[in-house]
Parts: C-alpha cells; structure tokens; sequence
C-alpha cells in the first residue's frame, strides 16, 4: 500500500486520483483514511507530521511530492535507513526554466518598476540600459534543474556560468566546482540564480560577504529555499544601490509574513513559492516510475544522499 | 548635413555625439540650432513638427528614429517623393525578443496577478495551469522583428506561427500569410502578439471579432502601436473570461491617459512604450551604414513602401 499524507484534502484525492491507474496491484490510499499502519510500504509526502513515518513499521521507501527534502529531513524521527527519493519529471525542469527565464527577464527589463508605476497609474518613461547580451546569469546549483535552466538563458541572449560542488559538463554553461572556485563565479554573476537544496551548509549562504563580491548592479533571484537568503543583507544591498533587483519565491518561513519589508520594496519581486510545480498528473507518472524500478530490484533515480544532505 | 529632430534637447545631443564620428565629412546638428534650411540634406527624426520635412528644399533622404514611421507619415505634408528608411540595427530585435518572451512567460507564469497580490502583501498560492510546452504564441507582423523573436520563443518551449502578408520561410515558426489564412493563424494562437506597423489597414485589427476566434483563455501582447487594438473590445473579451490576460506596451494616445481602465485591470500589464528602444550608441551605427550606403548609390535597407504603407 501506498499512503500519500500531503496538506490538503482535496490534494490528497487528486495525487490518489493519478496514481490508482499507474500502478497495478498496489493500494493507494490518502493520508485522512484509517489505515492499519503495518500495511503501507510507501510513503508519498509534503511536510509530514513529526513521527508519522516513524510510526509505520514496514515502510520501505519514502517519496517527495517536491524536488526539496528538507520538510521531511527535519523531522528528528525520520526513517533514515530507508530511500528516500526527491522528485523529479519532465515537467519540474520545465516549469523551473519558465520561471528563472521570467525572472531573469523581468529584472533586466524593469518589471518590477513598471508595476509600481501601474499601481499608480503613472507613465514614466524608463528604459532598460542593457540586452541580455550583455549580461551573465550565474546559476548557483547545477544539478538536474539548473541544466534544464541553461539552454533556456543561452536562447534569450544571456551568458550562463554554474557552481557546484563537482565539476559538470553542461552545454553552454562554463563550470565552476567546490569552494576555491566559488568567488570566481560569484564574480561573473550579473544575475545570481539560486537552486541549491536546503542544507546546513547551504543556510546564509546569500548574505553580505556573497552580495559584496557580485559585479555593481547585480541582482538576485532566489529559486531555492527561504533558509538560502539573509533578508536584511539583501535589504541594506538593494537600498545602497550596490544591487538592482531581486526577484524571490522562496522564504522563512512561509507564508511571507504581511509586515514583512520585502513586500513593498521597490527593487523586490515576491511570488507565492511557485518556481517549479509541476502538475500532479506529471509527478504521478514519476512516481509509478520509481516504484516500478523499486519493486523490480533496480535503482531508483534522485536518491537522498545523506553526506550530501540532499 | 543631417538634422537630428526629436522631442528632447538632451537627446538629440546625444544623437549628434554618436553620429559625429561615425561618417567622416557629414555635419551633425541638433534640431534646436538655427540652420540654414537649404543645407539639410538628411533628416534623422522623431514625431517631427508638421510641416517641418517640406520646410528643407535639398532634403534627400529621412531616417525614422524608431522602426514605425506613422509619427512620419501622419504629417500631410511629408516629402513622399523622398526615401524614408525604418530604425533597424542588431539591437532593436534582440530587444523586441526579449520583451516578448518576458511578456509571454509574464502571461503564462501569472505576473500580473502576483503583482496585485504583492502590492496588498497577500501571500494566495496561485499556479498556472500550463507550460510554455502545452501553448502556441501566434506572431501577427512577421517582419525582420519577428523573425528574431521565434528562435527566443521556441527555446522556451513553446511553439510558434507567424502571420504576415506574403509567406514568410522563418526556420521554427508556421508560415501563414495573406487574409485568406488570418483565420487559421488566430484559432491556433494561445498568445497572440502584435508586431504589426501602424497603417490605415491594419487599425483596429485587434477587435471583438478577432478576439472571439482566439482559443478560450488566450492572450494577447501589444507591442506594435496603439491604434491596433480597440480597448473596449479587449477589456469585454478580459472581463467575460473568455482571455486570460495582455500585455500593452502601446497605446493611442501615449502617455496612456491616467482615468484608462486598463492600469487597474487585474487581468492587464501596462509598460510605457518600452518594448525595443535599442541604445542610441546601436542605432547611430545603423543610421551611418544607411548614409554610407546611400551616398555610395547603392540599395538602402528598411525602406518604406508607399503600396505597403510600412
């Protein structure tokens, strides 16, 4: 049996909904039904309660709904001898690409000016001074998404640079690995893009020695979690004029509170964490792909690493 | 000598500064001097004065300062006899593409309605329903413009036709051409943007007619002159819910009148024109090789054609 335990009622229906037909032989049932706990063998999960995994003595593999794992990794009790196994499909890079292209575009073509200027129904003629031709993207985190990224910037015009932690071979995107070669990207990096999974050593990672090192004028579109950011390093960045603009989807915690400074500021874009959501009929065909692997004895893809944290 | 005559004393000075090193032996003068009328023989302008071309005796050719030439030839008395060429240059497309992918994704990836929500610090989880893979962005106006554009477009995902008056052979984009197709091309247009140029013809094409043949939930971008759209219809089409969305960049009369519905439209973005002004430093380059192509008695590009009205 499979129980997938997500917030929502209806969302819960729907993912069992696409996962009923996928599967032959397995039991798909939603988190709100009374289940004997000894039967389920996957957990399909978005920020399960703290225990709930732990509770379920014969689970053999756990699956999450989003590409991050960290709602599930911060629960002290979960299963850490079992795979655990981020999301992944077609649509997630896809839809990851729409929106770095949208933000990247948006910041170098003033967006985020003109709405403040709708808003107050006021005509005031600006004019961006660069093309996309002349400015650089750097995409910090270069795994699956940020490749899929790449090629979608090259077409708009953008030069693209990646950091990772190992060195990748991606068409289009210079490379650069670990941290000596860190600065150096940071550097190249007009527009700063944030993909990297949440871990300890990723949190703060955006703070004001990182902002300082960006070329004059740079801006930042954070795409990876909230725990990446140091808001107030951000704020003092944009209000000495060093950074032009941030477009953010991700904060901490969410919802973004309302008194929160980052709504109003004229050089920040705020959207509602809706980088990469792929459709749940896309991420259901990637689960039944999983665990048909899984049930077949052969490796499952976009397996948690625990040295890595992600 | 060539006259520089745009609404701006600064920019025309800049204009002068660019263009005086570029042909060796030709006088720049900013259209404020008092100069000797007869002397002119080139005019480089923008929204001249009426009147103001037939006042030059030895005028021989006119260079429009943007790629329409309506601010031209809505003065009766503009010297007909005389070529008059449209801005081009590498720049003016990659701008054009630029601003049309950012309003494409801008359309698909709902910024206009996390815009609204940021501007009342509202935290609504919102997310679209399609990718960029699942839409066809319709090009009316497949011109030199257009042709840049498709190659952004499809990089993104998405597919493409264009429409223009005769068949066009643009690599990645659907050719369909002449009135006899205009139907085809909009029933396949998920996004319908206009490139058109501004003539007697054209006026008005983007109407409730046209609207209704859009498929359900379209949207539209205008990014060719105020005159092709009729607002009311627009609005009425945005409001019934049959569109989803547009994106304006002109309108008739500009500055966009501040009581217009359109900047409190929660389904519409509004920008002041700004869709491809390239950098005088570009065009100033363009203008030079039209004047030495010119004096040299060759072929100039961009020429406007009395039959075509563009």
């Amino acid at each position: 049996m499979l129980v997938v335990k997500a917030p929502g009622t209806r969302y819960m229906k729907q993912w069992c909904d696409h996962l009923s037909h996928l599967v032959p032989g397995l039991e798909i049932r939603p988190g709100t039904d009374e289940v004997p706990p000894e039967k389920v063998r996957y957990a399909l999960t978005w920020e399960p309660p703290s225990g709930w995994l732990a509770s379920l003595p014969n689970l053999e593999m756990v699956v999450s709904i989003g590409a991050g794992v960290d709602h599930i990794t911060r629960d002290p009790q979960w299963p850490r001898h079992l795979p655990l196994v981020r999301m992944g499909g077609a649509e997630i890079g896809q839809r990851m690409g729409e929106y770095v292209a949208w933000a990247c575009l948006h910041l170098l073509r003033l967006g985020r000016t003109y709405a403040v200027q709708q808003a107050e129904a006021r005509w005031n003629y600006v004019n961006p001074e660069f093309t996309a031709e002349d400015l650089t993207v750097g995409i910090m985190g270069m795994g699956t998404l940020g490749a899929q990224v790449v090629p979608m910037l090259g077409g708009l015009g953008y030069s693209v640079v990646g950091w990772s932690r190992s060195r990748k071979n991606v068409a289009g995107a210079e490379s650069f690995a670990g941290p000596e070669e860190f600065d150096a990207f940071i550097r190249r990096s007009n527009v700063l893009v944030c993909l990297l999974p949440s871990t300890p050593e990723t949190t703060g990672i955006i703070n004001a020695e990182l902002l300082a090192k960006l070329p004059e004028g740079a801006a930042v579109v954070n795409a990876g979690r909230g725990p990446h950011l140091v808001v107030p390093d951000l704020v003092a960045a944009l209000d000495s004029g060093h950074l032009s603009g941030a477009v953010l989807d991700v904060f901490e915690p969410e919802p973004l509170a309302a008194d929160s400074p980052l709504w109003a500021h004229p050089k920040v874009t705020v959207t509602p964490h809706v980088a990469s959501v792929a459709r749940v009929k896309d991420r259901a065909r990637f689960v039944a792909d999983v665990i048909t692997e899984f049930e077949a004895g052969r490796p499952v893809p976009n397996l948690y690493d625990p040295a890595r944290g992600y």
